[in-house]
């Protein structure tokens, strides 16, 4: 049965032609994006980004990628290779997806706490969220499985001049 | 030397009177937030929160931290009190601020693509921003430390009806 | 111990100065909104509605209230009372708190398909929000209580002219 | 007589091509919600929110329900079966619809009042919007028939940590 | 000489396609909105209402009106028949237009006034937009013709409950 | 029984402070628009825009209306005097009163029709908010008395240059 | 060398098709604005309002201006023929090009200051944008040649009744 | 009679307190803008928009208008004397006044061509709103007199690099 | 290997189709922007600029650059040749993209103090993005490479006239 | 003379009461940004940038620029001491001044086109917004000064997990 993602709509209907061919092909194979990650050693966060042309594989990356979910590497070579550039956020905002507001209604909520308490550790200055890394884990819990998000950011401190 | 937190700027202006006091009081003993949640057996991002009005103190709860910060609990209790709800959301949407901003950037690059792995990995449902738990840790890199934000938050399939 | 509303934060300062009065004379008695609607014969909802300047009590009501509440009437009658118009309409939208947005979520994952199963069950014509009864109950369950909100509006069907 | 339900406006537009074929095939069968939801032993509101792409039919039922509509399961199965995910949230905002209008209405107007009734009667949480149900009922009146809408969802209390 | 009115440009591109065909015909035609009316004993404002998909024609207007401008029926009860529900509001808010952007500007300069006025001589309550009748004359005026629109509500009163 | 009209909420906030005190002798009087509105020989719409100071009292007017309503006018002379120029339009947009709301509803879903109305009338141009004038009546009607509200307004033909 | 004026991005997207094709037309010779609006003895500035479907052309002015510019009248007067009306404003708001920017710019620093003449000038009322003319000529200046945009509008003083 | 400007309402409240002082002192003495204008050698919407701090007096203007209006210069210079930037920019936007509003209109409807003319006749650049020079004049008219609004703005052509 | 340049996506959907082909023989030929600089002696973020239709090529450059990246110039010459202006301003705002994002970041944190200093050291006026050269460094750091932006711009005084 | 620098109007009003303390106190000093970052050996931007609340003093700057401004060292150590932390990014988005908006302009017209150089010349990644210096300078120039913006900032490649 073949299974298709339509391109023209959101978020897709923003993104390169080929990111709904690598997630239909994904689908046909019936992967995970956990599935694909090992393909090339990356976490599958970092992978469903890429799919979403929210991060950029190498061109190395891309031909294992295409080769291991059947699909020819030329068109993903042609649009996301080495030439392009992410053209990163994508969907509206506020979200409307609860899935995506719980995350923005974490920021509302939680934002200012956690600014406090950044600046209480660490002085004056951000978490990076360029060099950082995301993970999403499953952890068993009797009362209902819980999702653990965890964002690992380095701390960059405002510079003074 | 007296330690001033003006209330009449975002995002205090939103909130109860005594989160001011509160916020003054506990710069005026030169704790951090840690300290306080000792006192009450919390985590410290929780007690940022009810410092901000993003969450409830019991009324048992808001006298001993009143006590600790050497603060009459009475305005505390009366404003914040049993009777009190927090009205949850403050500062301005999308953040300016660049801690805060970070966070959302979190949400508009890595949203989609959490959000499809959330769905691999447990089905359709949201993780929730109710029973959740949020960590802020610092974590030693010779490379410069990092900030590790941990959202624990169950996991809840959607209904069918 | 005293209860103090504070009248400066949102949704208050958008309101009549008497709603914090009614408010905090409330908290002060210890009264439920349904202690309160029970004076006068209404349901607890609609006072709550009153309360927040949404919906307009009579004089008589409004003398009812007061004194129930150990509150001289004048100022309530002076404020809301016969000349008195409600200014419908409260806090920020999209609302930020996250009980205010379950309801604003609800009209849109829920809102089209209402529309349509309204449509088919009663032709071209709206559910009346003026013509309309809100209950709020609770609803035991051993899985956990649950909330049941129900509107009950009149069918308007479109004219034709 | 065909019935078309022409796809490239709104809200279908962003929804996959399959939800335009749904709605026409039950239009051309004079299908009713509830009789498509007896198919399935699902509640009509729950499949008409599943027609707009915001809820997620399984396999056996996207197959039970293209048949009853005389439709291939093919492509449903191919858009919207195991692989797809709802991406939820339709429609402008503020709606410009008036039956989606007065629902946004009630939350303008009452929103804050329901809160407050809710705080009383459960503490600090909120009713969720994921696991609730929905209903649109009939009822009989001399003076004008009503619509019943009821949104019946589990209380969530507020972790505390 | 052929008309066109291409349908992929405001407010046409927001309307199933049979308003751009219905409208296209009329203007084959050389008829007002008016005589389009009197075929189906209707106001001219109201035609013109169903003309952008704001109204619901029945299926037997439907043929009369399709008859009358040599329009095949066929089309327009496939798209608009019974089955079709209209999704009212169209056009960017603020308008732009000038003649569009008067009728709003009322709204912003005399809507208080209105809403005072109304509330003076009927109570609480507003005036009905579904129950209600809209008519565009051409008064006589030596210094100048005089646009009168007149819209003729039902009042609805609050409900109490 | 004193009445006061808070001149802090919306919309009085944004206007001169004159017009709460106007506000509130009309109310002491218990006076209509209409009663002050014979006093200087106008319409009560009109004169409920110019108390809320979307439209000027000439000097003499205020003195007048001043009188009638048993307030000095020097502070309404020296606040809106002829020194003084409305800066119309007030309140939120879109609106969320209700009443404002049903008003702005109409310029979405009739606003296209009437123009397209308008324009087959007159041609190119608009009908005037300058030269215009506004009535608010009460028709009787046995399902329920309508409110008859009617905009009379010059067309202005775009000019040609 | 054919010259193209591609019709699917802003503004042209938003208007009938045959404005690009009056636009390449006007390319495809090598005329300015002024030598088309010759033919039809009309200011330069209205003619391109009329290219960019801002004002409405007589049908005797677009079979003129159609044969001038070597195009068949039958598409333009199919198009923005006697039947069509234009649907005035254009571009996004604010105005992201510099040269809109900058008279936006002029509303937002000097639009109040000229308000405040006109009002000293004229009294209560407005400076017509229908009733107007609107040149833009090319001042010769040693320090650089300078653009002088003329606005003349007939002033219209509020009705008052 | 005294003349009082509130400073408590837009726009004046974005200003500095001597804003409305000034206007004060100018009603007070009933002086238009031209007269102050003749004071120090200036165009009358020069100076408006010095009243409304959205251009900069020298501090030997200040004195010299201070002066004339009957006013110590000593608040004048403190408030925006020689240490002071004007903040550009006031009112809301859109705005909602009529007479602004037109000015918005203007470039919403005729901005599109105004930058066509502009191009052809100066090339790639803008007309300067730095460099510029407005004028506010009356025209009689025996149809009715008119405003004739002139922008004068030298044009920048684009630097290439 | 061919690199496609997809032109449906920000911000090459709003831009005329050749700068997707323009793009994409670059991509092709595999050069740099700072390449095709030389080719016509000019920076390369202008060329980039005029690549993205932000800056405007004189048809001598257009023949140039075709020619250098094995395109005809023909199609180049027809879209933005002689008699196309270019549209500035592209991209979403807020910007979403992070470079894009801090970049305007640079505008809400350092923006009114850069407006300080401007007006400290030059007076009454503004920095012009109309006569100005940006250029990007790549500055070698041992502690990491850095960008060095560049934007020199004539500073402008304001007209007092 | 005294020089006072209103606390109450934009961008003040949202920073704490000392920024308008120091900006007067300086304006008493006539100081420039430069001379009062000389006390303290940093860049007159970055000083700018604090006094706007934008950026951190040390305590001991905080003491040595009050001190050398003839402040009272204490209300700028209890508000801005070592317990506050920025909260950044201020004024109106879009910018409605016209330096501001010269800035914005920037991003607007040459964002894309800067995105493209960075990443051709460093690859995947960003200018850092916090690892940055800011420079304002003034060129000589016969045709005009100019002003030299400079931004300086660390080049981030994205991590990739």
């Amino acid at each position: 049965m073949s299974q298709a993602v339509p391109s023209e709509i959101s978020p897709l209907a923003q993104l390169p032609p080929i990111c709904s061919k690598l997630l239909e092909a994904k689908a046909r194979k019936g992967w995970t994006f956990d599935q694909v990650a090992k393909v090339i050693g990356k976490d599958e966060v970092w992978v469903a980004a890429a799919f979403y042309a929210q991060a950029k594989f190498t061109a190395d990356e891309l031909r294992k990628v295409s080769e291991a979910l059947d699909l020819p590497s030329a068109q993903a070579l042609s649009e996301i290779g080495d030439h392009w550039w992410p053209n990163r956020g994508i969907g509206p905002t506020p979200p409307t997806d609860p899935v995506l507001y719980r995350l923005y209604e974490a920021v509302l909520v939680y934002g200012t706490p956690i600014k406090a308490v950044i600046h209480e550790k660490f002085g004056d200055g951000i978490m990076s969220m360029i060099d950082c890394k995301i993970n999403v884990d499953r952890k068993a819990d009797p009362k209902g499985d819980r999702v653990v998000l965890t964002i690992d950011g380095k701390f960059l401190p405002y510079a003074r001049w």
